[in-house]
């Protein structure tokens, strides 16, 4: 039944040799590893006007390029340093690696937490601005945020499970769409509004007061909220390092093809999030809980016919496929933090379907979790999302620095000098969102990300343990075996306690004992009158249990038998009898299942199945 | 944890012998066994209306007399019939056990079924109705009553998985208390009335609309619709049969004394049932779907004050009770039955508090089920009741008249009589309720009752086959066991595998291999690496599972082994390494638990633990 719903809903199972890589062109690989980057349009804007149209309202508007355009310095700063970690690092260079090759592990599990945390917020803002473009322009699905987002959530989930290739085919239709339907947007509304035909928006009075209040005059923006807005828009960042990740993917030479994408990638993402800045300023929209910012201009622009709702389609679509890529990232990183024994080994499992089944999981836990806990709500979850984000840049810049240094190629001082650059810009950019979103929520990844890297710690403190614990040197003399002390665990007399006995006997122990517990005295004279008529020559030893319980008697003797025979090796013998169904199953106590189970936790003892079965 | 949470909610663990009687005098036993029957008096008046006021209006209420002498005529009959069990069952005559003495399987098992379909509908009905008792007087819960009705489940599942004794401290005092009130109701009322202090209340037509709809015109109750309305009073009945269950709880002489308490409950329950009607004939109350005809009633009778809260709280608590008296029957019944081999066997097991905890979570389960599906609603719920009720009742007496049939004790004749007018009046009954509320929800326990019947069945031929199958001779010589094949089942090289070889050479098998299962070349080379590096004398077969199986291929290879050494016993021997708390065991794949559970299942399969202790 279970295997039937699971290759249905997942396929059948895929070998391993299959994992190969395919080579992508550019065209192709800008789609596939830029859909994060671009995507991250759709909602950066609104996230800043969000900040300041309750101190500004309506002139919220004017800081919108300025702001915008130094995060288009930043995302600069940091497109030239990632350069560099191409070229340095051609076979795959996230944050977690250059940072453990460079770093030190301290460092290195920071990033591993930071850019865990920084998925799986990429899940969740992801889908919550997907459902926002939704019900942007389906205005009855208003109110079932939280349901539509765990409703994308799941189908992103099982087709994850199943093993959604990276793929061109998936990825550069939606993203080249959205990328021609944002330039139409800004460009057709610039021209639009420059020829006099599309004309500043009246101000939507009830959606303002929404942000606004009742206030008569407005605080206007301070710095510290400027600041605070630029840290929103800051979040126009995420998914420029996925390139990093991926440059095996690039067809030779790769690093330089991967360069240019990325260089192509920053490009684009800028000029959209400049454009959209530039075409926000002149049509004035007003920000509403209802509708977003680039739904608005939509309208505005397009009307209500098919060209809006292909602007809308297009948004969700790219907001998926970002959610969708973090579904890579995480379990493949976690999957490495794993291997290097910092994660519980499960997560480096691949599933029959060659997916990280257990990190594609884990992943969709946390981002569920944050979209039910805020509500599916962007703008709460935005304050969470840039401090693992900008953790991870600085990290990863910092690295490259190091690198520079111990490497020193030709010209390596200018090249620790950009990389350097970086590292400032992305630090001080950490610190700032840290600072001026700390209350909103910041404050929830200042302390997730330390505990993740604790957690890191101790996990891999446990495995040491086990691993020293287990080891043995080559040329240790077997332990030396003799079957002293068997026991037998009977419940009533039937064919499988013959077959135990005669194990039992085969094993030639110089103890051999039965022992069985009884709830009362009925019982136990039944038993001992059964082994009686039977004529078995095993001694047996009857416990009584005035408490119902099984496992603790047979502890108990077993301890004492121990004691007695000097802590040898005990074998205890489980006459057990097997139905072939597992609703049969159900009909019996399972105390013989709970038995071995409790008795595998005790040491030197050597638990034997002996199963009767019945057909 | 899940012991710390169990002992503060369940309590700490008792011993069998504690599985002791109390003797209880007639006023107390009163009280534990007559609580079912007095409670129906809460709900049964009320539901008789249900069915009438929709065709007859205000008019209704003139059948009530007529409707509930007839059910107390019935009472009376069943009162005189059940005396005789008292005295021929001293030992507890339920109809089950009537039943299987006199009638045979196929009738006794119909009565268990019945009888556990009553069960769980007493439960029901009696939280509802006190869910309904509560919203009457605080109307700030109307709205609420699945969610109370299921807050009063667990709290009953709580009290009686620590063991709740039917003990007189429990029982008297809201017994007695809610007989009281009633009495003060039906007497104080018609005195006022009858001194003109109180008068007819007047006409609530909201309420009266509720369930006539905006018919002009009534119809009228035809002959049909009042056969529908006696079998709703009919459940007036319910735990009537109580006491028979009990006789070892009263005082010698036992079956005198019990006989003595069944007329007294009869004729309460009949006064009450019978004063209510006449009461609300008087009073005239409108049927209401906000407040029960008691509440109204009591409003009228004894205003808002004390008296009226008291009538409601206690209302509440013998319903409660009433619910509370089904967790002591059906868990005893289903353990009897279990006993009987016609349900798990793990139904007849007393936890570590004596209770039968798994009768007590089915009846909860299927309770909780029912409340939910029909809305907490009473009137849903009663078409249900009376099938169970009726059925469980004819097949008693019908036993009872084989009985005196077959003993032939002096006077047979006479008591034969009395016994074959009982069952052929609750034959009669069982008949009109199946068919007049067939449609209403009677036709659910009409196919369940079967159907629990084949389940019964179907569990027994199961438990007999096993029987069969596990049988053993005295005499039997043991099968003779030669560690022919062993085979070893390492993951990697450590500790535990030197320990695990060094057993494995113990039993001195002809043929001792290790099969380890790779997913990839490169694992395969370093297990092949090792095994040579220690140099052990045991020969290692590498099997490659592309598809990252472990569990199929060791199958396969104990397969060909099996099929080459002419199908002899297997042992499996499996080093495996604990770590010793259940986080720790979290960090670790369990595919050792899994490749035993699998081996288990397979025939002639020995499979042995070695256990490798970390600390």
């Amino acid at each position: 039944m279970y295997s039937v719903v699971k290759r249905i809903l997942i396929g059948s199972p895929l070998a391993s040799e299959k994992l190969g890589e395919q080579r992508l062109s550019k065209r192709v690989a800008l789609a596939v590893f830029g859909t994060d980057a671009v995507a991250s349009t759709a909602f950066a804007t609104q996230e800043i006007l969000v900040v300041l149209v309750p101190a500004a309202g309506m002139m919220a508007l004017d800081y919108l390029v300025p702001i915008s355009l130094v995060v288009i310095g930043l995302l600069a700063i940091v497109t030239v340093s990632y350069r560099q970690t191409l070229y340095a690092y051609p076979s795959g260079g996230g944050s977690y690696i250059v940072s453990r090759e460079n770093l030190g592990t301290g460092a290195s599990l920071t990033a591993a937490a930071s850019l865990m945390v920084d998925y799986t917020l990429t899940v969740a803002v992801s889908i919550a601005a997907g459902v926002a473009a939704i019900t942007s322009a389906v205005s009855a699905l208003r109110g079932y945020q939280v349901e539509l987002s765990l409703l994308l959530l799941a189908l992103i989930v099982i087709a994850n499970l199943r093993g959604v290739r990276e793929s061109g085919r998936l990825f550069a239709p939606p993203t080249y769409t959205y990328i021609v339907m944002m330039t139409l947007l800004v460009g057709w509304g610039l021209f639009e509004y420059a020829t006099g035909n599309l004309h500043q928006l009246p101000v939507n009075h009830h959606a303002l007061t929404h942000f606004t209040g009742n206030a008569a005059v407005l605080a206007g923006a301070t710095s510290f909220l400027l600041l605070r807005a630029f840290s929103s828009g800051a979040v126009a960042l995420s998914g420029v390092e996925a390139i990093s990740n991926g440059i095996q993917a690039f067809r030779p030479p790769e690093s330089r093809n991967a360069a240019i994408t990325l260089t192509w990638v920053a490009t684009i993402l800028g000029a959209l999030f400049l454009g959209i800045a530039v075409l926000a300023v002149r049509l004035r929209p007003t920000l509403s809980p209802d509708q977003t910012i680039l739904s608005t201009m939509g309208h505005a622009v397009f009307g209500n016919g098919p060209l809006y709702l292909l602007l809308q389609v297009s948004t969700v679509a790219i907001l998926t496929l970002s959610a969708n890529t973090a579904f890579a990232d995480f379990p493949r990183l976690s999957g490495i933090v794993a291997t290097d024994g910092f994660l519980p080994r499960q997560l480096a499992n691949r599933g029959d379907r060659l997916v990280l089944s257990n990190g594609v999981l884990v992943l969709a836990l946390g981002a569920g979790a944050l979209l039910v806990a805020f509500n599916g709500d962007v703008s709460a979850l935005i304050p969470l999302f840039a401090v693992g984000l900008f953790m991870s840049f600085t990290l990863s810049q910092a690295g490259m620095v190091v690198h520079h240094w111990r490497l020193r190629t030709p010209r390596w001082q200018g090249r620790l000098a950009v990389n350097a650059v970086g590292a400032t810009a992305t630090a001080l950019v950490t610190i700032v969102v840290v600072v001026s979103k700390f209350s909103e929520g910041a404050w929830i990844p200042t302390l997730v990300i330390p505990a993740l890297v604790l957690l890191f710690l101790s996990i891999k403190r446990h495995y040491d343990r086990v691993d020293r614990a287990l080891a043995v040197e080559p040329g240790t003399p077997l332990p030396r075996i003799v079957h002293t002390v068997v026991v037998l665990v009977p419940s009533r007399v039937h064919t499988g306690v013959l077959e135990a006995i005669a194990y039992a006997k085969s094993l030639q122990p110089h103890y051999l004992h039965a022992v069985h517990v009884s709830f009362d005295d009925a019982q136990a004279d039944q038993m001992a009158d059964a082994w009686r008529v039977y004529g078995f020559d095993v001694p047996l030893d009857i416990v009584a249990s005035p408490y119902r319980e099984l496992t603790k008697p047979v502890l108990r003797y077993v301890e004492e038998l121990d004691a007695r025979w000097g802590h040898d090796v005990v074998t205890v013998v489980v006459p057990e009898f097997v139905v072939h169904h597992w609703w049969d199953q159900l009909l019996h106590n399972q105390s013989a299942l709970l038995l071995k189970g409790r008795l595998l936790f005790r040491k030197g003892t050597v638990v034997t199945s002996i199963p009767a079965h019945i057909d």
